[in-house]
């Protein structure tokens, strides 16, 4: 790492490993910064593009130079420095001076670098240095002390996507109480359930959509869950775990101050060589992902089946027409927000095969496919908070029934005949429903046709409000 | 590899690298495979179930034999044992002398030295010897003579394929054929056609199914192209593609021999090290069949859609009912055809996952992963040859249309306003349109009531038959 | 469903919906399943394959006829009759009464209704009377009675894997103790650690054996946790979740009856109707699966590597030789039982897709694709059941080290430096690693060459011991 | 559509079936894409991150304007202007005024009116009027005239990818290049071939570049060979494939003027029907791009492999350092453009799963996941170009070999008694490779101490030159 910067104009001249390289002289970020940039053209998707991976690096960062401090491996004066950076990144300031690509070789080590240079320049400023006057604060030797990447970085990544789960977790909640509202608005509609596309029994549309949310419910419960594991961090296994070059009581103090600084229940793991290595939180957080993926698309291709139409389709209900659905076809309306969110499901479930490859590819002390996890579950993050919202107030809130169109679902409907089994018994039944369907007529009709049944209790078997059931809930 | 056999009544002792072992008298299969037995005790599923890999092992070692007698390297007499013990296998004799379970490891090792076992003592007794006296018929010397699992077996996983392919192709033929020969029967039904579930403009029930026939056919056609790319071979190569212990003109006989005895267009790879550690025509192919799975589920959905009701859903087509559909529902029938093929779709699009993690898995001269790459597209194959007789004969043929539906949709559609587009003008059709859906009235009588057009015009430019238009084909 | 039965000596005729059907005369089942053998010819693979699926649906069966008994709504008798059956199936009898392909449509009607039919002729035999003479023991009003497929089967399915994931946890656990028992054999051996393959800082390879141990124990702690949800079932919501037919308390009755049968802490469904149509159990289980195969594949890839050699790779262990490795090269000897752990683990993976595709293609009150979900999950607890047994047995028990070779890498290495950072500073340390690089030699050298330190010193800081860290764990 | 659009100073008003709104008075787009932008706030990765897309609806256009003239139903006016507006975004210009998010709903609609409303209001301009005056060039009544998004988008996505595609084989190409010139480089550098990363039989390092560049070559024809498929568009089938509202002969001639426009061999398809809901072509040719991602990343993994070290790795090959590998250990330099490379095949290989389940998700007569297609295909391409640059230039050039590594493992390795099979037998090799094991020695030395060849024999037979085989290519 450079400590000699040769300062003109334009450029600053750092030197590493490689050699000597000029640097922006205004940039705050260093020599191995920009060798990165040169090297990763590949997204053109620069890791700003993700706000949390900044923040929770700098907190990773400022845990670490107040544990160095406690270990007095730091003075006060440069944890003064450091403190002030961290807190300038944390608050969304200088984000644009990570331009890296989100995909990058080397385990991340460029991001860290990335990091430890502009942490360490900022610092030298708010210490009244010039930037690249590396003596009085160091990206390596002060920075980055008592760490490596390969702690620092997969710990910072867990952070940024426990942050950012926090906000989804909140936007499908709000989703969720949305399609309360509507189960609650629909709790009187009764209409035909279909199992496997084909009429089953009545139901009402309430319990339609309280089935969906409560199913997206467990969904949010399953992603809080699984999100937990992000929380166990491997601060202080340095290189591979074994903790060369950190103190001995550095990883306990680094988690104390983490957990003070996010406020999140962080924790250290119980054996550092394994959590080095290992990325299964990240696994099992995206397959938390894969699955609300799997729910949400569902849902959406249930809103699309039941508008379908209006005239030729099932159109027991209307999605709010929020665009013209056709270049050629006057009057069209297509459930565009439903399937903007399918497609969001989709690309999910894409990430998460992306995860799975990179994770297998692990090697020995150390997973170097870490960034491309990282960028695949922060996106999958970022698209479904976005597409939970437009879902909300594009399409459920403004979602109105059919109502008369369900009702005559249900009185046309043969499944109905199923509430007479326990009375007329399942043979009795199988014919009465054969000849219905055979001759387009009404249960009701055959059942009186055939003086089956008194008209006291075709009413009281067949009203469809029974039902309903026990279970009656939304 | 064994050469002094001990005889007694219930086993033979052999030995190889790792030892003595004892296997059963009157086993075909040698110690290799009774080794490969014990150590992988992992699916319960034997070699055995797919005849065609067992088959196309045996033509491999036939052309392999004739190539060796033709550069000198075994006697007539040889090649006369090894002749009958492979047309034995091919007529798909002795197939329960390959017992091993079909995940394996080794890349293949253990399937060619049981193919390499089976084939030398079956050899020896047409030849007059006993079981295990290879000092006549050796499993490596003589039956594996130029050759290497990693030539001999890849070579036989495609030719498998191959061979399964074909008849595949022919039953996919099938299909397309009954679909055409309901495109017919139906190309007088107008209905509804649907974009994003909502209703578009008229079409014909014929068209739509000649459509899925248009479309499986291209199916078919890739499934062609790519599976040309199993036919290419690195027999001669041994064990790493230098052709280490192979004669120089052995590939280009062995490969002549494999022609003959296949009737295939087999040809030799140009780059025998490449071809050795290559899995694309595996990827390729795999490919191809996840394409069949995407288009196959797709028609099975639609025809679920279609089908569905039959009071509460499109019901524009009816399956044929197969079986009861529900253990509580008298009446019920539920598409359990296309079902159980929407499931054999899904479960092909897997296999095309494992195939893709087990080539990438490849390293450096080998892919040792070939086994489950051949279990997985080898069990595709079968999956999809029984999904589509099944679905053939238990659905397509079995279809009726509901006409009197079909031609009531189109009716009460607002869809058929598009054809006034060159008359009335973009803005106007939408007006229409919008009025139309409000009051739930038709497109015919808003016209009529406006006044936009004569009854002439109305007949000319209403009439769905008209909105087929040019392409009208099925 | 048959009431009248004609039997004759070869087979008994019985009609359903669809109308008579003869049905073998020995056979437990009856017309459904009969005509579900028909319809789906498709794997080749029985439902007997996975005798927990049946054992589960015994079970429910059970607990639904004690549930009905306790109701009022059958009789003891009957109950007596079904008590046997259902027994008889839970100790592993009659199972061949299942031979159904494990790939069906219909939801698992099918095999709701195998079980119905083998149950209630297995009844009418303990109870004195003939198979088929259904008006003693309905499969519908009886076996069935309170139930549908969909609430019967995936309870059934659930049940069946969570008693299989038992024995899986039982066996993994194993693995985890044998790989702990190496770790503490190899604690005193000191070697690189690689990141990114490259060589990093000394570490033992009893804390590499530590790690892996660790690491799977994670996977087995979220598989407990995943399997948690399976215990979650819908007993009680008979057709779509509004509990149509089924008694007021039957739902808690049945699973109090279940638990009791089971051992198993299972709970009922808070909103029947979502439980219904929702997959997430079978999802997020299946991606602990997938979690699993990915730790597991990742682990094998490391046994490969280190063992690599004998000559020409890292060398640092050895696998316990299985088989000969090849069928040309003489003494070869391959790592076959990591080889074959790792393709277990694309299957896996590919199984966890179909699992993904299948969910997603719920439509409204049900997922009909669930048969396949079943088979998926069922066969991937399997396999890795089995390659668990393998890899303890045959693979890791049998491991041995080559301390010298671990060792001589260390004193060569130029990774050790890196302790000397605190010491000499990065800079320094960067020049002494780049010369020994550029001249092949050892850093103790270039330190004693310089002067750096003294004998003292080198003794104390460049001891690989030392730098074990405070982190040594196994 | 709007017709009157009001205007002020800083928006115009234009309306559409949802109602009026207002858009900025400087946009070129108009009320349909400013509705979408409100609509789809989901990626925040606009349209014109990919510039093929943008200027292949702009030829799509064009070809569509010139048939429509041809047809009679465009002036020669309004094709100037459309040809002046095109021609300007097919050079690159305008390209901020496709701000839409490229995740959305609406079947590629919301894309297609952005198209249509910017190349109109452009002409408007060209023709000398204001933006907004709809009367002289509408953007549904003349640019889209004889289209329907269903065909005009899909053909414009197949065009985007066909045209980057071309770009991409190119760079692919230089990389073979590069790859062949290493092979040739290190054709005299003898080394140990390795399968299962067992130590094999020899090989020149020459010839395990020349295979990587041959495995790439098929590749790159595949691409070719499936990118065919993208060539077949489905111009004038309109709405939904029947060609309602377009001229009998305009599909042929704007077929005519697409390929006059794009200068490439594109067709017809057969059934318009068919081709409209089809997507095989994106289904095909994103499985080559992962066939192409498998191969990719099994040549970095084993760069990686080789590469590895330098003390306690194979070290056969040095890759060039690119940058510091460690902020913690010092001299340490990593593999990072392959692992950068490795990544992009990973997220490769997620983006064909997203394309798997979106092309799945087709319904009936059109697939409206179409747009999360396009993006996931087009940025597979645009990360295959970069990794395919970054790798030639930052890493292929580079690399070096350590050819007294290389012999070394040659000359110590067990292997070569594979070329004594012949001479000495089967079982006599395995004993000599079997004893050289056990006691570390060389093949050499125990063959001369057992005296079984003489030392013209050694020379002959064990001289590693020989057994690169007949096969000796690059």
């Amino acid at each position: 790492m450079s400590k000699n910067a040769t300062l003109n104009s334009d450029v600053r001249i750092e030197h590493d490993l490689i050699g000597e390289r000029a640097v922006p002289a205004e940039a705050y970020y260093g020599v191995q910064t920009a060798r990165a940039i040169d090297n990763f053209h590949i997204s053109g998707v620069p890791l700003y593009h993700y706000p949390e991976l900044i923040k929770a690096n700098a907190m990773v960062k400022l845990a670490a130079a107040r544990a160095n401090r406690d270990c007095g491996l730091l003075t006060d004066e440069i944890l003064r420095g450091i403190t002030g950076a961290c807190e300038e990144l944390i608050e969304g300031k200088l984000h644009h001076q990570f331009p890296l690509d989100v995909f990058q070789g080397g385990a991340g080590t460029s991001t860290n670098m990335n990091a430890n240079e502009v942490i360490a320049n900022r610092s030298l400023e708010i210490l009244g240095h010039r930037k690249g006057e590396y003596e009085f604060c160091d990206p390596h030797n002060h920075v980055n002390c008592s760490q490596s990447t390969n702690d620092a970085y997969p710990s910072a990544l867990k952070l940024a996507m426990a942050l950012a789960n926090r906000d989804l977790v909140a936007e499908m909640g709000g989703l969720v109480a949305d399609l309360r509202a509507k189960a609650a608005e629909f709790r009187h509609i009764i209409k035909m359930g279909r199992t496997q596309l084909q009429d089953a029994v009545p139901m009402t549309l309430g319990q339609e959509f309280g089935a969906w949310a409560a199913s997206l419910e467990n969904e949010i419960e399953a992603l809080k869950q699984m999100s937990v594991l992000l929380l166990t961090v491997n601060m202080g296994g340095t290189a591979i775990g074994t903790g060369l070059n950190a103190p001995e009581d550095y990883p306990e103090r680094c988690v104390v101050h983490l957990v003070q600084i996010t406020g999140m229940p962080i924790r250290l793991a119980t054996n550092l060589i394994e959590a080095t290595q290992d990325t299964q939180p990240f696994v099992i957080y995206s397959a938390g992902m894969k699955s609300l993926a799997i729910k949400l698309s569902k849902i959406c291709n249930d809103l699309r089946l039941l508008s379908s139409g209006p005239r030729c389709g099932l159109h027991e209900i209307n999605l709010p027409p929020m665009q013209p659905g056709s270049s050629i076809m006057p009057g069209k309306v297509n459930p565009v927000i439903p399937e903007v969110v399918n497609q969001v499901c989709f690309r999910v479930i894409g990430n998460d095969l992306t995860v799975t490859m990179a994770a297998e590819a692990g090697q020995l002390q150390l997973n170097v496919m870490e960034p491309v996890i990282g960028l695949a579950i922060l996106e999958s993050i970022k698209l479904f908070k976005n597409a939970a919202h437009t879902l909300r107030h594009n399409c459920v809130r403004g979602i109105t029934a059919n109502e008369e169109r369900c009702r005559l679902g249900v009185e046309h409907s043969i499944g109905v005949v199923t509430a007479l089994n326990p009375y007329l018994g399942y043979d009795v039944c199988t014919d009465l429903a054969a000849e219905a369907l055979r001759t387009n007529r009404g249960i009701v009709e055959l059942v009186r046709e055939r003086g089956l049944l008194t008209e006291d209790q075709i009413r009281d078997m067949l009203n469809p409000e029974k039902m309903l059931g026990p279970m009656r809930r939304i």
